[in-house]
């Protein structure tokens, strides 16, 4: 596997890297909840969120059947760009154009299929749960043979794949250090309250250990 | 100014509604710290997050120059998909193929353009400062003349735009409900933790009230 650069498109920053090592995408990909997803629909761009998960090098996408991109991917493969970004702070610089924020980004490039082996699709949709809640596969009713129907999986190989990461905080201009405005970093994190339990939960059932409490990888 | 659908492509479930009005729309956007724009690079999809800023029923993306879809931009407009989304909670049912996340989306479908209009511009450019910490416009050093030629900042028009809200608990068929798998919502949201002054800040200067708390409109 090689990881390729995706076409250049905005120019790098200070402080702002390109990165093509396996363990930076792996990592952003498995701790970020959702993904964007792109493609065409009869020739204009359109993207979608959805969920996703990695099992090795491949991506899996969960979706729905009878929709555009579903049908597309069952025929030839549907040409998509699947990217997704943590927000980890904002930056906040004494110059108005120096803001920025820290973020970990990684795009893939590539063309999906839509998973039909029927073994490869278990395993698939185990893994979208267990990416949501570590462990949640194992602990939930597996899916019948009507939902598994019901339900599209699409997969996408990590070949053409790029991270770019934002650290650290803002960077001014020497003039611009003496100005009376604050600067530094505001850090942000997806914090998760307290589980609410469901109006129709049995209260002898325990909340799980990967729930109690819940954190992204 | 009229909310049109976008193509259908997934089917409507339980709890998951699409939503046209302006304020459901408007808010998603305003809160939301950052989209993905989705547009095409020689011929193939590219989704890129940036930040954002509504004014009005126009929505303008932040950018580079010199970069690819702002040169396209520049000359006949650039179609474009533009997505945010924000993720408020995990609903975990007994079945797996039941399990969700509550959200709030919008996608926004349309032609961008450069801004180029120096007024509009600078307008602009305060709109993406104060959507990322309200009042930090008025609060930093202006755009010179270099950097207002080194920044590209695009307009979207508000017009082809839907929103999509997934609220509620899970949802599961009457044969479950007895399984003794816990359901119910995790609740999660962007988080601030306490700013960070930067290495050479002056202590004289204090924080700003808008960064104390930190919090999304």
């Amino acid at each position: 596997m090689s990881y390729l650069p995706t076409p250049q498109t905005t120019p790098t920053r200070y402080r702002e890297r390109a990165r093509y090592d396996r363990a930076t995408v792996h990592g952003i990909l498995d701790e970020a909840l959702i993904c964007h997803v792109g493609y065409l629909n009869a020739g204009r761009p359109v993207v979608l969120p959805t969920t996703h998960a990695r099992r090795g090098e491949t991506l899996y996408l969960h979706g729905s059947t009878g929709s555009g991109p579903m049908l597309a991917a069952s025929s030839d493969g549907l040409p998509v760009c699947v990217t997704v970004t943590l927000v980890d702070g904002l930056v906040l610089a004494r110059a108005a154009l120096r803001h920025s924020l820290q973020y970990r980004s990684v795009v893939v490039l590539g063309t999906a299929r839509l998973v039909q082996d029927r073994r490869e699709k278990l395993r698939a949709l185990d893994a979208l749960l267990d990416h949501i809640a570590s462990g949640r596969s194992a602990d939930s009713r597996p899916p019948n043979s009507r939902e598994l129907a019901a339900t599209a999986v699409l997969a996408v190989d990590l070949v053409e794949v790029s991270a770019k990461v934002r650290v650290g905080g803002p960077v001014d201009d020497q003039d611009d250090i003496a100005l009376p405005h604050w600067a530094g970093v505001v850090p942000l994190t997806l914090a998760a309250a307290a589980p609410e339990p469901a109006d129709d939960l049995n209260p002898a059932v325990p909340l799980p250990p990967y729930l109690e409490p819940y954190r992204r990888p």
